[in-house]
C-alpha cells in the first residue's frame, strides 16, 4: 500500500454499515474505532449474537496502533473481548465507557490483559500517524465522544452515535464549538450516523421524557415499574429525580442494570442520595405508592425481568392490579412482536402499561434529518460517507447531503468490507475484504455456519423422523420391528398408522434387490410416503445396520 | 339459555379480539359475522396460518341462521372454507366480497356447496330474530359494510374495519347518515374497530396517496414497480389512474392480484380502459419509461414476486438500476425485519425504493382516535365493547370512550371466548368458551399442537444428534460402530473427536450393569457429554437394538 493513502474500511454490522467497527489505515498503521456486537435476526436460529469478522485485523495485527471505543453501548463494545483475543493494542475510552469495559472484560478473564487508557472529551491523543481529537456528543448514554481524526491525508470527522440535544439530562450538550474548530482547517470527509435518516425534523430532547415520567408518577396509584436498557444511564438519572420528588424509594433489578448503576454512580455520572435507593426486598415491604422499580427487559426478551413478570415467572415478585409499568424504550427492528406481546400480557395481569406509542416516555438517542444537516453545515466536508445504518438509511443520508450542497459524486454509499481510499484530495473505492457474519452462541465463536442454520430451519419446519433398522446379513430380513422416533413432526393423530406405513416402506426397500444404499433408499421412500400422507416434509434419518 | 338474553362471543384473533369471527346469539339463533384467518407469529414454526377454533359453532351448528362477511380481506374471509366444512348456513356479502369468496371457495372445492347470497349496503336483511341493517364503510378494500344489528334486546352497531374517509378513491364515503339514523332509536352497544386506537388524530384520506404516486411517476426514469396487497383494490385504481395520466402501460403480476383485478373489473369496482393493461411479457418489451408493474409481496414475503425480485430469483424479470420500486404498504407487526431486508436488497440492486417511511405512498385503512370518537358520538351507545385489536388497543379504545363520556362500568374489555350478555338493558360477563389457536399447514388443520411447536423450537436451537446402536444380546457388546448422524448441530469442526466421544459414552453405558433403559441412559450421557464439549444442547436420540 502506498504511504500517502488513507484507507477506511467498515467492518461488521448486521445489515448496517460500520456501526460495530471501523478501520482507519495509513501506511503501516491501523486505528480501530469500536468493536461491537449485533443481535441476530429472527431466522438466525440458535444464535446468541453476531460479531464482525476480524480476519482483516488479524492479518494486519502488527499494524494496529490503537483501539478507540466511542461509548459504552453493546453495539460498540460487545465484540471487544473477541478482538482482544486476536489483536493487542491500547484501548482508549472515556471514564464511563472504560468502567463498563472493565466489567465486560473481567467477565471474559481479560481484565489484566487489556491495556485500557482513560481519555476525556476535549483531549487530543496521538495514535501512530493519527492525531485524534475527541469531542463530546450527546447520545442515550453519557460520556460519548465523536472523533476528529487528523491524518496526513486530511481531517476526518467520525461522528459515532450522536444527537444534538440542547437540554440533555447531564447538562452536557454535544460540543458544537469544538466541531466548528476542528472543521476550520477543512474537513476531508465526514463519516456520520445515519440511523434516523428517514426521520424528518429534530429528535426531541431527553427533557421531554421528564415531563412524561412526571405525569406517570403524579397519577400512579401503586408501584411503578420502569423497564429500560441497562445501559441507559441518563434514563436512570431521570427516574431517580422524579422518584425523589415524588417521595418514592427506588430499587434496581437485574445484574447488568445494577452493575451499570454501580459504575456510573462511582464515577459521578449518576447522582442521587444513598437514601433514595433500596433493595428489591426492601421495596417489596414498602407501601406500593412509595416504590419505584427499574428493571431490564424493555425489548420483551422472555428471560429478562420484564419478560418473566409478563409470564408470571419472576422469582421475587409478581405484577398485580394497581401496578403501573413503563416501557421506556423503542422496539429494536425485529423485536416488535415480542414487545407488543409483553405489553398485552402485562395489561392482562391488570397493570396499567405506558409505552412509547401512547406517551413520550422514550426519545431516540440518534440525530434526525435536521440535525444531520446541521452536522453537515458545521463540518462542511469535501466528501461524505454515510455510515451506521442499513442501506436504506445510508441512501436517505446521501440525499440529505445532496440537499445541503454536497455533490453526488462526493458521496460514497458503501457496504461493509468495501474500503474507500483518499489520496491527493480525491476519494475512490479501494479493495474489498470479505465480511461474513460470525455467529456466537453459548459455545463461542466457532462452528455455526449458514449451512448449520439452514439445517436448523429445515428441522424447525416439520420436525424429524428417525428410523432404526437392523437386518440379518444372511437372510436380508429385519430382525426386529424398526425403532421409530418422531419429534416435532405431527402425524395428525395417526401415529400408529404412520408407524405401520413406515415399516412397510422399509420392508419394500429390503425386498427390492440390488440397492446400493438401502439407508438412502429408505429415507427417500419414507419421505415420499410421509409427504403423501401428511403433506409435510420432516427430516428423515434411517440408521441401517446389517448384523 | 334464557330467551331474552342477547349473547355476544368473540372467537379467534391471534392476540386480537373478535377480528376474525364474532358470534351473536339470541335464544336458539346464531348469527356469525366474519370468518377470517390470522398470520402466524415468528415463533410459530412451520405454521402457514391460524384459524379460530370453531368448536362452539360446531356444537351449536343447528342454531346458526346465517353468516355475514363484512368485506373481502383474508382476516375476515380466510377461515370460511374451514367453517363451511362444519357448519351450513347462508352466507351474506356484498358483490365484491362475494366475488372474492367465490374464487376462494372454488379453490377448496366448495363453490357448489356454499349458499352465497348477495346483499348491498343500505339494505336490511332478516336472519332469524336479527334484523341486520348494512351500512357502507370505507376501508382499504371497496364494498365493505358495517352492521346495525337490531335484536329483541336492542340495537347493536358492529363497525367492522372502517375509516371515515371524506375523499375515498371510489367516491363512496362511510355512510354517516345511515349510522345516525340507525342510532336514532338508541344504541344498546357499539362493537368497534380498535386497530389504530394508539394513533392520535384522523387517518389521512386515500387521496394523499394519489399525490405521492404522482410525484413518483413524475420523476421515475425507468420502470415503476409497485408492490401492494393483492386485495388493495383501491390502490390498483389509483395506480391505474396515475399510469394512464403518465402514458404508461400497466401489468399485474401474481395470481392472487390477477384474480382480484379480474373480479373487481368485472363487477365494476375497478375502472380503467382495456388499452391500459398489458401482460408482463408485453410490458418487458416496452421501453422502461412506458411501463408500470403491480406485484404482490409488500410484506417482504420471500416467495412473493417482490421477495423473489429482491433475491434475483424471479422467473420473468429482474430488478435493474433505473427501476423505481414502490412499497405501497405498512409492515404488519412481526414483518418489519422482512420488509426492511427486502428494501435494502432492492437498493443494493441499484433500484430507487420508495416506501411509507419516506413518502406517503400508503395510508391506513383503519380509523384513528378522532374517527373513533366520531363513531362514538354518531352512535351514542349505552355500552361499548372495543374489538378488533390487541389488548393494548382495546384498553386505549376504552380510554377514548371514557373521554367522550361513556362511564367506565359500561365498557367491557374482553378476550376471545369471553361472552358478554345483554339482558333487560344491562350488560354482564357471560360464559367462556375455550379458544385455542388452530394451526393450519400444508397438511390442513389437524395435528400441529403447542407441544409439536415446542419440539420444533428445540430442534431449531441446536439441531439433532442421532445414534444407532446394535448390541449382541448374549455378550452385551456392540456388534458395530455406532451409526452417528448430525443435523443442525455444530461440533465446532471437531466432528471426529465428537464422534469418538459419543462412542465412548455408549460403551460406558453398556459396561455399567443393571441399567433398565440403556437407550435413555445413553441419551442422557451423550447430552451431558455434548454440553460439556460444546455448550450446546442438541436433541439426542438413540436407537438401541439388542439382537
Amino acid at each position: 500500500m502506498k504511504r500517502n493513502i488513507l484507507k477506511i474500511t467498515p467492518l461488521g454490522g448486521l445489515g448496517e454499515v460500520g456501526r460495530n467497527c471501523m478501520v482507519y489505515e495509513y501506511g503501516e498503521n491501523i486505528l480501530v474505532v469500536d468493536s461491537g456486537l449485533m443481535f441476530p435476526e429472527n431466522d438466525m436460529l440458535g444464535v446468541d449474537y453476531i460479531i464482525p469478522d476480524f480476519t482483516y485485523l488479524v492479518q494486519n495485527r502488527s499494524k494496529v496502533r490503537g483501539i478507540i471505543i466511542t461509548h459504552g453501548h453493546e453495539d460498540h463494545t460487545g465484540a471487544l473481548p473477541h478482538l482482544l483475543a486476536e489483536v493487542q493494542a491500547p484501548i482508549y475510552s472515556t471514564p464511563l465507557t472504560q468502567g463498563m469495559l472493565e466489567v465486560k472484560l473481567a467477565k471474559h478473564g481479560l481484565a489484566q490483559k487489556a491495556d485500557l487508557r482513560t481519555v476525556h472529551a476535549g483531549e487530543t491523543i496521538n495514535i501512530g500517524p493519527f492525531k485524534v481529537h475527541l469531542f463530546h456528543v450527546c447520545h442515550s448514554i453519557p460520556d460519548g465522544v465523536g472523533l476528529g481524526i487528523e491524518t496526513p491525508a486530511g481531517m476526518i470527522i467520525h461522528s459515532s452515535d450522536y444527537k444534538f440535544d440542547h437540554t440533555p439530562v447531564d447538562g452536557w450538550p454535544s460540543d458544537y464549538a469544538r466541531l466548528a474548530e476542528l472543521s476550520r482547517g477543512g474537513v476531508l470527509a465526514l463519516l456520520a450516523d445515519s440511523t434516523n435518516a428517514e426521520r424528518p425534523g429534530w429528535t426531541p430532547s431527553e427533557k421531554v421524557v421528564d415531563a412524561a415520567l412526571n405525569r406517570v408518577f403524579d397519577r400512579a396509584p401503586g408501584r411503578i415499574i420502569i423497564a429500560s436498557f441497562a445501559s441507559l444511564i441518563s434514563r436512570m438519572q431521570q427516574v431517580a429525580a422524579v422518584a425523589e420528588s415524588h417521595g418514592r424509594k427506588l430499587a434496581f433489578v437485574g445484574t447488568s442494570m445494577q452493575d451499570n448503576v454501580k459504575i456510573a454512580r462511582k464515577l459521578g455520572y449518576l447522582k442521587f442520595p444513598d437514601s433514595l435507593v433500596v433493595s428489591i426486598e426492601q421495596a417489596l415491604n414498602l407501601p406500593p405508592a412509595e416504590v419505584a422499580i427499574m428493571v431490564t427487559g424493555s425489548q420483551g426478551e422472555p428471560t429478562s425481568i420484564l419478560g418473566r413478570l409478563s409470564t408470571t415467572r419472576n422469582r421475587l415478585f409478581d405484577v398485580v392490579p394497581g401496578d403501573t409499568i413503563v416501557l421506556s424504550s423503542h422496539p429494536i427492528p425485529g423485536n416488535e412482536e415480542n414487545v407488543y406481546r409483553t405489553i398485552n400480557r402485562l395489561f392482562a395481569l391488570g397493570a396499567d402499561v405506558i409505552y412509547e406509542a401512547i406517551a413520550p416516555v422514550h426519545v431516540s438517542g440518534h440525530a434526525s434529518q435536521e440535525e444531520m444537516k446541521l452536522l453537515l453545515h458545521l463540518t462542511r466536508p469535501q466528501f461524505v460517507v454515510p455510515v451506521h445504518g442499513e442501506l436504506r438509511h445510508l441512501k436517505q443520508h446521501a440525499l440529505l447531503a445532496q440537499q445541503v450542497g454536497v455533490p453526488a459524486e462526493n458521496i460514497a454509499v458503501i457496504e461493509n468490507g468495501q474500503s474507500i481510499e483518499f489520496v491527493d484530495g480525491a476519494m475512490k473505492l479501494g479493495g474489498r475484504v470479505p465480511t461474513p457474519y460470525v455467529f456466537v452462541d453459548s459455545s463461542g465463536v466457532a462452528g455455526i455456519s449458514e449451512d448449520v442454520m439452514r439445517e436448523r430451519e429445515k428441522l424447525s419446519q416439520d420436525g424429524v423422523v428417525m428410523v432404526g433398522v437392523v437386518v440379518d446379513r444372511f437372510t436380508g430380513r429385519m430382525m426386529q420391528t424398526p425403532n421409530i422416533r418422531i419429534f416435532g413432526f405431527s402425524a395428525n393423530g395417526e401415529t400408529d398408522a404412520i408407524t405401520a406405513g413406515i415399516q412397510k416402506r422399509v420392508e419394500g426397500v429390503l425386498q427390492r434387490s440390488g440397492s446400493g444404499s438401502p439407508e438412502r433408499d429408505m429415507e427417500k421412500d419414507i419421505s415420499t410416503y410421509l409427504y403423501s400422507e401428511t403433506h409435510r416434509r420432516p427430516v428423515v434419518f434411517v440408521s441401517f445396520n446389517k448384523v
